[in-house]
């Protein structure tokens, strides 16, 4: 079922106990740059410093005690793992994690560090799904797909309810796009909460597959894609695609030089850390491919996890 | 005379229009790092990227439309200078900025792109000083000194009324010193706000005039210290010492090493970019020189000014 601004309603009071109210910051000379009013919600201040947080959070939170005894489990090496670790953490139950043995230690240290339970397995998409089905077989764990899971849509949603709560009168709300839950939450709680507001995803041109999907109008995933923005490298899923064809207006695809300028300006200028997959939504508005001139435009910053020893600069 | 808290409070009114009133952050991993509970007053988010734009905006709006229409000058090649030329280009009023010639070309820059006039000298004290008389001489122009002024001092002193705003039950809070603009303006809000709370300054052990200043108990200012802390270069003046003389518990110093890991630590966990001033405050819950274990600490983040280019780690 397709989540509604009521379940990203429900989501909200959720997470709440849990998750950070996150900030939504301007900048003068961001504005001036791009020629637009533009609103940062932070999500990157977001816990595990990404927005991953908040759909795991709403997952977990919404299993019954029975199941949640059991605990959860997916396959990830990115954000969404710590976020489930931590959101379990917090509730008190396992968070089984298969990772590929091939995975950056500082990644294995980071879900560690939130008490998931890692299992390394060979660096396949074969052997991450069957080793995660051999764990739910034997635990009984629920999965908690990264984005193809209603509750975690509803979860990803609330950072476009908070900012149009703060900040009501956008005329467009910009959101990164990779496997498309961010994305699809945004456009739910956007066009239920305000008539006419466009909704618009940034993609790295380098994984377009969202952009070529729209106008082919069935998934077309990217074929082992490589861009700066990691975070944004999984293709749409079932349950995305089809809210994304119904309610985003367009896809804008950025270079990847475009994506470096841009985080580079928006750590020098509005002093926040935002990892390459943040500043793939900025850089809609950095190329300027379509005009956005004059708008207020409300920019969901996807997260902030980087390595600091490894910048593109 | 020594501001008031309705000096600070009548600040926080006049600059409200033009100041961003900063959020307030807190991190899980920093609190629990450091072993206490800490509330970060991000004024590395404040316009021009630090605390200065609050005392330079209420100078600048404290002025009478005669006075102000001749204009304000300072010599500065730091944040003051831009704070300085950013508030008085919001008046429509000209700002005189003195440089030496020697200032890095970023500095230059960004004054210039506030709009500030800029006259070089040679790169000592009586050049700067003898080239702004010439100035304040031909021009009329208001001097604002960057910490030696009673409506810096209430400017700067909004940071922490906000602070206790939003975070009323503290138990301490914590500044960096340098000329102590930020540190006095701090020390009587909070101390007027909350009787009991404990103020400490953080200060870089390489630049610890402010530390030896209370225990000689006269200002001892720093012969040419050379610290990565380069806002913090500045020594005590007259109207700032006493102040923190009376109201201010102990200056803590930091070690570079401390500054450079606290700043790193902050930037990674915390996602907000930091200069190497502001870990000096922090940098006193890093190296845990007083037992703060278990407070409640309002942090003030002197800004986020660094060259992205030239980073310590």
């Amino acid at each position: 079922m397709t989540p509604t601004l009521a379940d990203i309603r429900a989501a909200a009071e959720r997470i709440k106990p849990y998750a950070h109210r996150t900030p939504v910051l301007t900048c003068e000379s961001l504005n001036q740059k791009v020629g637009a009013r533009v609103f940062l919600k932070c999500e990157n201040l977001q816990k595990v410093g990404a927005f991953k947080f908040r759909g795991a959070c709403n997952a977990v939170y919404s299993l019954t005690n029975e199941e949640a005894a059991r605990g959860v489990c997916t396959h990830s090496s990115g954000n969404h793992a710590q976020a489930l670790a931590l959101a379990a953490k917090i509730r008190g139950i396992p968070a089984y994690i298969v990772m590929p043995n091939n995975a950056p230690s500082v990644k294995k240290n980071a879900v560690a560090g939130y008490g998931g339970r890692i299992t390394f397995c060979e660096p396949t998409l074969e052997a991450r799904e069957s080793t995660l089905d051999r764990i739910r077989l034997e635990t009984g764990a629920t999965l908690v797909h990264p984005y193809n899971d209603e509750r975690v849509v509803a979860g990803q949603g609330t950072a476009a309810l908070e900012l149009l709560e703060d900040i009501p009168d956008l005329d467009v709300v910009i959101a990164p796009v990779g496997g498309g839950g961010l994305l699809s939450g945004t456009a739910i709680a956007a066009t239920e909460l305000k008539k006419g507001i466009r909704v618009i995803a940034g993609e790295p041109e380098m994984a377009d597959d969202a952009f070529r999907s729209m106008r082919e109008g069935v998934i077309v995933p990217s074929i082992n894609p490589k861009t700066i923005a990691d975070g944004l490298l999984t293709s749409l899923g079932t349950l995305t695609f089809p809210i994304i064809q119904k309610q985003v207006e367009q896809i804008v695809t950025v270079s990847e030089a475009g994506i470096v300028e841009t985080m580079k300006y928006v750590w020098e200028r509005a002093k926040i850390v935002i990892e390459p997959s943040s500043a793939v939504a900025v850089g809609v508005l950095w190329e300027k491919k379509i005009d956005l001139g004059g708008l207020r435009v409300g920019v969901i910053l996807s997260g902030g996890n980087v390595d600091l020893e490894k910048l593109p600069w």
